[in-house]
């Protein structure tokens, strides 16, 4: 039962199961705090028995895993899960079904004769990266007895728990800030969660969502903060690893706003260096929006600074990153760096990613296509196998679609046969 | 190269490949007709040489090829195949992967204790069943040398077209009616599709679409003037049959706007029983809006009516079907029926498909939900085994989610903890 165990981030002190799970602690009980405008200190990580699962899973195995279900390898998972009758308790297969992701997210493309590989993460089941970490929670919540699940959230981590939890058959509360757009709020919505309109920014919804989900006893998925919202999301790294069959890049371009994808990803990788099966972790590259840049900021001058953050790319959107300290952590063991973009790189990127892949992707997901596009000359990346990140799909944000302002002509049909010099009416 | 030939549907004249293709032909060159609010008449449909697909292709080996890949099937599609080097002529894989639908469409539900199964379409390129035209009628054009393709559309079809069309690197020209909503028309836009607002209705724009595209050599997708958007629709019947592993439903509940969606799955079945893989078709049931029922009446009264169609679900609304007559035949053939349902019913089925699934679906797809909800204590139904096809994602109509007019209460951090009874102010 035992198969993994808590380890702090911060502290590196290491917590058994029962310890964090029994009382639903969720940061580190040594180190942890959560306090406003910060980021999170004390994030926990998990940490499995590698050796032993070295010696029941090879490499060529978990390569056949199709990509888009993390169910299937349960010994990197922290669930219960009878290994006899392999089932998980308390989950059916119907139930599982319906969490899959894209089961094909690796797409290639030749941008101004460079190859690039697009990891497409748009075509999950609530169209959003998120869903990853809302699934392996859902799934815990569910294991854990708990019917309920709250999180503060700005938008696609909002949508992405509720359309799980009505897929799963459970309630989820959200707690966003008043000025949330109204697409987001109707996605939300929609899937019949449960929505508290806080008149405050997104620190006072997260603060206020874990005080009421702990005298509720509800479950929590504020990002970062539940620990399984890194694991979740750790899954990316193995759907890359099995998408490209093991070839996986050179580097990975990575949108950061909390901080938790970047981690997770990296987190994958490292698992996957621990069990031999890659040599070296691909270096993860940073893109933060201009107006929302705590990350760079923080990797150049070592410290963290606090400014009210703006950027379209809303779901990148963070002044205090919650995983602001993992995030620059994996960035640098995996040797990689960060840089910003500004609205109008990360617009112009969205718009390219559209008419010559025929993707169409959020401003966050766009974000690291427009960092790759401003360093592709670089001498780092000419040569070297480069991924993009496409986090969230378009119609997520279709404001941001229309900031585009592109422009379109009306006319009668006698004008347009005009236009196309149409002199003889045919008739068909 | 022969392996197929075109046939009228309503004079049933047999057409070799080249008297079609070659100088664009699509409807009927003997008894064709499109006119105005009328269904099209002599829409063509495509017959293989089903005796030698027999021999070189079992249903074992047919089971195995994943949903969603419907070019895993040369032998029945109208495409040049190089056996050889098991190429398709023109085309590279890297643009088939950029192709790929839904691979785990089928989910399993209950709904007030009868089992469902849900047939998720929403999840495609571009989230929409359209896509599985699109990509056919794409790749044809591909190998016919043509490198830009036209089509008239009030909205899916015409996202769906830009977006594969950026996809393969091939350019879009959409006619549209300028009544067309916002949302549809930044979709098609964002792709780079040269849109045409018509000041006029759905047929001004289709007439005017051929005119156009004859005399600039454009490829026709027009839904059912091009029989190849009947053939590509095919491949749901084969994801159907693929993904419940041949154990198919007894009866499908199929939206019904232009009826080439009920044409093409009836034309799969048909061909699955034609190979003696499946001994009957299942029981086709349309489903149309009530303000959009043409079908329905046409199978009442044996004569075909146009009034003009209003419906909230708008990717069904159609005042003239133009694939009515192979619809009804469809329909007859399996022995199925048509039934409509009202505006309230298909957002009541909405709601339920994103509250009880978790399915953000758009009103057309909603349809065939409403249709069971209304049909489901009939003894036709009960005890069958029921599947819904779900042909869009309800993001590409925020509009409609914000008909349901759910309300939501504002409140300040102290409002909210009052509410939730919490007395003390706990820092975490």
């Amino acid at each position: 039962m035992n198969h993994y165990h808590y380890k702090c981030s911060n502290c590196n002190s290491k917590f058994p199961i029962e310890d964090i799970e029994k009382d639903s602690k969720y940061l580190c009980p040594k180190c942890g705090k959560a306090e406003k405008n910060r980021p999170l200190q004390g994030v926990l990580w998990i940490e499995y028995d590698y050796d032993k699962i070295k010696n029941e899973l090879n490499k060529d195995t978990f390569l056949k895993i199709p990509a888009g279900r993390f169910w299937e390898y349960p010994n990197l998972l922290p669930l219960e899960f009878n290994s006899q009758v392999k089932n998980f308790t308390n989950i059916n297969s119907e139930q599982l079904d319906r969490l899959q992701l894209n089961e094909n997210p690796l797409l290639k493309y030749e941008i101004d004769n460079h190859p690039v590989l697009v990891f497409d993460d748009t075509r999950n089941p609530t169209l959003s990266f998120k869903d990853r970490a809302s699934s392996l929670v859902a799934l815990k919540a569910i294991q854990l007895g708990i019917n309920e699940i709250a999180a503060a959230s700005t938008g696609n981590a909002g949508s992405s728990l509720a359309g799980i939890c009505a897929r799963l058959g459970l309630k989820s509360h959200l707690f966003v800030p008043s000025t949330i757009p109204t697409g987001k709020k109707i996605q939300i919505q929609s899937f019949g969660a449960e929505i508290y309109l806080v008149d405050g920014d997104y620190d006072a919804a997260f603060d206020l969502c874990l005080e009421v989900s702990t005298k509720k006893g509800w479950y929590n998925r504020n990002t970062a903060f539940n620990p399984l919202t890194i694991e979740g999301k750790k899954s990316a790294a193995y759907d890359i690893y099995i998408a490209t069959k093991g070839d996986i890049p050179d580097l990975i371009f990575v949108p950061v706003g909390d901080g938790v994808i970047i981690s997770g990803i990296y987190k994958g990788f490292w698992e996957l260096k621990k069990l031999g099966w890659i040599e070296e972790i691909p270096k993860l590259i940073g893109v933060q929006a201009k107006g929302s840049d705590a990350l760079v900021r923080y990797l150049e001058k070592g410290q963290f600074e606090y400014f009210p953050a703006s950027t379209i790319a809303d779901s990148i959107c963070a002044g205090a990153p919650r995983n602001l300290y993992m995030a620059a952590d994996s960035i640098k063991k995996s040797e990689g760096f960060a840089v910003s973009v500004s609205d109008e790189e990360i617009l112009a990127a969205q718009k390219i990613a559209a008419h010559k892949m025929g993707l169409l992707i959020e401003p966050a997901a766009a974000a690291s296509f427009a960092g790759y596009l401003k360093l592709k000359e670089d001498e780092m990346i000419q040569n070297k196998k480069a991924m993009l990140l496409f986090t969230g799909n378009g119609l997520k944000d279709l404001d941001s679609l229309m900031e585009w302002n592109v422009q379109s002509e009306k006319k009668t049909v006698e004008e347009w046969k005009n236009y196309f010099e149409l002199k003889i009416i045919q008739k068909f």
